[in-house]
């Protein structure tokens, strides 16, 4: 009893990890203050100089990455964007690392990509965890609590030193409260696609239409509009992102294509169907003969009796 | 002073109103509930039989809308979809109404068509009302406050029992907090076809798409599924007559095109990119090269300097 309380306390508790993000853009700042809340030591490095704004957050910034890898922390979290991964981790000083105990983490929007791109880069004895925490600095800009956090733990120890650091970065998110989804890489994309990449699309597409308030919103329209001004927030080297990089985005564009296709064509033939109700077959009120197939059975009724 | 407060109250307090209802659907029913308890007198007909649920309801339903006119209702409210508006408004008995006094009001999503079919059908001497309550059963369900209710006095006196029955019309929404809009028919359309007929129509494509949730719904997902949901419920009839009956919506659906193709050759044009960089200019990380336009710059450079 006593022992398993000992370890629950450990567990709750976790342990400080040192923590060496690279790329510290909008995205990592946001994950830092979360993690510098916890008790954990955060260093950083990037392309621009974050040294001020680290400074202030009780962030180590260096400028160069080997300096950061000379630190050998704990893990190397990468958070970078989509487009900027591979550079990013093929630039790595990897022989300054403890590469056997690091734990490498990435949190991009696709997971595919980046779990192929760790196993071609990284050296076998490097443990890989790649997650997806699904908020940001909007939706989870006050509490994560309920909000899902995935992860595939591509190659981690069952047990030992690495094991705890992999349970000890997954505590983090778990304590605050995340809806924890385990899950493939592959089912990660599969699920992305149809949900995370169709709503960027439709915010892309809404956001070339310039919708603007009027004085009669409807709330479905109000939050369409809200809908993609948020959305359009986001970089477009995001978008191209979850594009190019998830194996199951074109089918998803290619759907959405047929599915605007098909209201388009149903209302074309509307349009098709009453003139030639006004035209060829001489109804008085087009409009409400094509209303329904009812309407056009009796019509065709009226037609054959005319026909007589 | 006295009589101004007399005035006042008299508005406030409003007079009771007759009113009759034809086409007694879902939105004539919602209507009717607040007209009721406000203490109008609501009379109703309908191509279905509602005799029942009207009993329930303190409405008078007859089956004959010749019967419903003999009773010289003050208002003569269309309530039935876009579609049968025309054959609803030519079969009406109206040598059975006081038509100098009787005040013909619709309340359809589109505002130019009954306008003008308003003003080719009925006498000269009828009374016109269009007006829209930008809400339903749904949106509108618990209360009214802040939702928008436009309205334009196609034809409607100045003074006298004419133009008091219009206000009494009126101060039923106003008197549940609408947001009142007086608007020509015209603009309404404009701005109805950007803002209503668009969301209806991206929640059909949407519909067409079978969103399902997933165990990794983010927020702007749900909201995009709910409202997919919620729009969906409408008719197909509704979403048809916004389409024939609004003089703006073809545009619009040409609009939403151009916006797709603007997005989907965007992403197509990466695609080519990538490719193009990677066998044409031999680029070792096509991804990482074509991501903005000054990697693009400080490629072509690239290219130059290995032409010299």
């Amino acid at each position: 009893m006593e022992a398993k309380g000992m370890q629950m306390l450990q567990k709750e508790n976790g342990h400080k990890l040192r923590i060496g993000i690279v790329g510290f853009g909008k995205f990592g700042q946001f994950l830092a203050k979360t993690m510098i809340r916890q008790g954990h030591s955060v260093i950083a490095s990037s392309r621009s100089d974050y040294s001020e704004l680290c400074n202030n957050m009780g962030v180590t910034f260096f400028r160069d990455q080997r300096d950061l890898c000379k630190e050998r922390p704990d893990v190397i979290l990468l958070c970078t964007t989509i487009l900027a991964m591979e550079p990013t981790l093929r630039s790595l000083p990897l022989e300054e690392l403890n590469t056997s105990s690091t734990l490498f983490v990435d949190v991009l929007s696709v997971k595919e990509f980046p779990m192929n791109l760790f196993l071609e880069v990284l050296p076998p004895e490097c443990q890989i965890l790649c997650t997806h925490p699904m908020f940001g600095p909007e939706s989870g800009n006050i509490r994560w609590a309920g909000l899902p956090f995935v992860y595939d733990k591509i190659r981690v120890s069952e047990e030992g030193i690495c094991a705890q650091k992999c349970n000890d970065f997954l505590a983090i998110f778990e304590s605050e409260g995340c809806k924890m989804v385990e899950m493939t890489c592959a089912d990660h994309d599969r699920y992305a696609a149809g949900s995370q990449f169709l709503t960027h699309t439709v915010a892309r597409i809404l956001g070339h239409m310039n919708l603007e308030p009027t004085p009669i919103d409807t709330k479905s329209y109000e939050t369409l509009r809200h809908l993609t001004e948020a959305m359009t927030g986001h970089s477009m080297d995001l978008y191209n992102g979850l594009f190019l990089c998830n194996a199951n985005a074109m089918e998803q564009m290619e759907k959405l294509e047929r599915a605007f296709d098909t209201v388009k064509n149903e209302l074309m033939g509307k349009l098709h169907g009453m003139v030639a109700n006004q035209l060829v077959h001489r109804v008085s009120d087009p409009l409400f003969s094509g209303s329904s197939s009812s309407s056009f059975k009796e019509n065709n009724l009226k037609i054959k009796e005319r026909e007589k």
